[in-house]
């Protein structure tokens, strides 16, 4: 049995990933120092190890024994831990985890959009099957660093435009947002607000344009006052309802584009003296497993956060066992959930 | 340099730990058949596993190279993934882990008390810093088997009586509920309901036995009729609070002993046609982040979650390495947080 060390006689002498002794040869340093950068230890000075990882990323990187190297755990990046959210994420990817044997280890942003110098130099030191980011990326270099060693990353709810190559999972955003506004307009609604996310996160920019659409088939104009823009903070919710309920002809629905929103507009609807659903009807986004026992039960968007999950997990580990994604992008459906937080606008 | 592979020289043979080369020859087994018991894999017969279990439990078990056994991980392990509760656990984990470049690693036991087969070999195999269980607990077979590798193991918010060796962090649960009854009884309420955690959860408990010991300072019988038992989940807390309002003389004020059943009492309330505070006053422990949020905000316990996992997660990483600890038992403070739930009695 040989290894193929030399160049192929096939003439395709660089699209053949190199080993670790051949990038060492290359850079002209020992292949302790190469090993070092593949593994993301940091006693590499950053000049050598900016060289390397440009060499593995233009000769492809090829380990001794492919599979034996990669460790039996998935990375879950969070961009926050706060609230509900998380815990419905971890669950399904705990779920599929587990029944391959895998376990799951933890991170979080702290609200930052992309992981600092030391998450990733944890990853390539544990060699995880994949990585799944939530609500968030990684940058150019983190995504060729996990690339260049064969470490899949697919994206769970992206928060951006994910770069083309990147697997992702989301929901059915933009019908969500259509059906919400289409249940509002069903009731009678006709001045009906919308309580937006960041401008940055896709996913609420298409619910917003789902609400458009839906104001627009039925004949009726956007009126930008009645665009409130939130952050998904509670505290944004409240803020931008209670501006909305004030408004000299205030709106006699809204729509937010997230449970946590709608948990700010009731507070605001409480503090102003108003009623749900009698003076305003609600509609949320995400059916957190809590806005069932809001007063009164919150009608929302259904959003299968444990699936998307596990579907995102599914993906990552058909990747780390290279086998080819049938879609690349996949949206699970969305759906409506009527409660109590709707009705026939007032008069 | 010598490693001291023979008996020492003052006689105390047994107490010193064993290698695999000396646990093998005692066992009659290869040392190969040791390692991989040693190591959590699974390809070792239930009879041979047992009795290397047993060698190892009887003499103990001296790794080659004792620290650099360990991986760079904590082991964080919930009872269940639901509501707010394990976010802010993790958080507090997670921050420390960072701080010392460890990763989390997360598992969850659907309900179950203790871990089943497959995590301890996971565990094992992976060769943790040490586990974090919170509101559960291991058998005490997987207990020895993390003794004997050197893994450490610290309960967090334990849910029944931890084994005497095992360290905890918990809080003042007792002093939590006397200090929401003693509110209670300010306000002027004599009829004060309790709703409790299910029997086995210690925490529980210690906060009923607060209530009791407030009633009793006050010179008020307690009323068993007042008494709910709960399950710390929204829909026990629902079920016990209609009960309890639709006695002929229902209480005046609700003490439940976690914020999740306080949703289901303001459910209840709310279903029953009532106000709180002025029909009915409600108080909560936990302090979950959305409580401020709830109509109107939640009085409530504060029990510093995100602390208490931040100062288990401190305890481990002391023992990870060999370092004694101040105390095996810590017990955060908890705090009355006076929101907009209590007032004084109707009438």
């Amino acid at each position: 049995m040989t290894t193929a060390e030399g160049p192929s006689d096939d003439g395709v002498t660089l699209s053949q990933p190199m080993t670790i002794a051949q990038l060492a040869e290359l850079a002209g340093v020992s292949t302790a120092t190469v090993s070092k950068v593949v593994n993301g230890r940091s006693e590499v000075g950053p000049e050598t190890r900016a060289l390397i990882e440009r060499l593995i990323h233009e000769h492809g990187y090829r380990p001794q024994r492919r599979r034996a190297t990669s460790a039996p755990l998935v990375e879950l990046v969070f961009h926050a831990l706060e609230g509900e959210y998380p815990t419905e994420i971890a669950k399904g990817v705990e779920q599929v985890a587990r029944e391959h044997q895998l376990a799951v280890v933890l991170s979080e942003l702290q609200h930052r959009d992309t992981p600092g110098k030391g998450w990733i130099e944890g990853v390539l030191s544990r060699r995880p099957a994949g990585v799944i980011a939530v609500f968030s990326g990684l940058t150019e270099a983190q995504r060729r660093q996990l690339a260049t060693r064969g470490i899949p990353l697919v994206l769970l709810d992206p928060r951006g435009d994910p770069a083309p190559q990147v697997p992702s999972v989301s929901a059915s955003n933009w019908n969500g947002g259509l059906m919400a506004t289409r249940h509002l307009l069903g009731l009678g609604h006709r001045r009906i607000a919308a309580i937006t996310g960041p401008d940055y996160a896709l996913a609420s920019r298409a619910r917003l344009d789902g609400y458009r659409t839906a104001l627009d088939m039925a004949g009726l104009p956007v009126d930008p006052e009645l665009i409130g823009r939130g952050d998904f903070l509670i505290e944004g919710g409240l803020a931008q309802a209670e501006r909305l309920l004030r408004l000299p002809d205030p709106p006699t629905a809204i729509f937010t584009c997230n449970d946590g929103q709608a948990t700010g507009v009731y507070r605001a609807v409480h503090r102003l003296g108003l009623r749900i659903p009698g003076d305003v009807s609600v509609v949320g986004f995400d059916d957190l497993p809590a806005v069932r026992w809001m007063n009164p039960p919150l009608t929302t968007v259904h959003q299968p956060l444990t699936g998307m999950a596990a579907a995102a997990t599914d993906m990552l580990l058909k990747l780390a066992q290279g086998e080819l994604l049938a879609q690349h992008r996949v949206e699970l459906g969305t759906e409506l959930i009527i409660r109590e937080s709707t009705a026939l606008p007032a008069g």
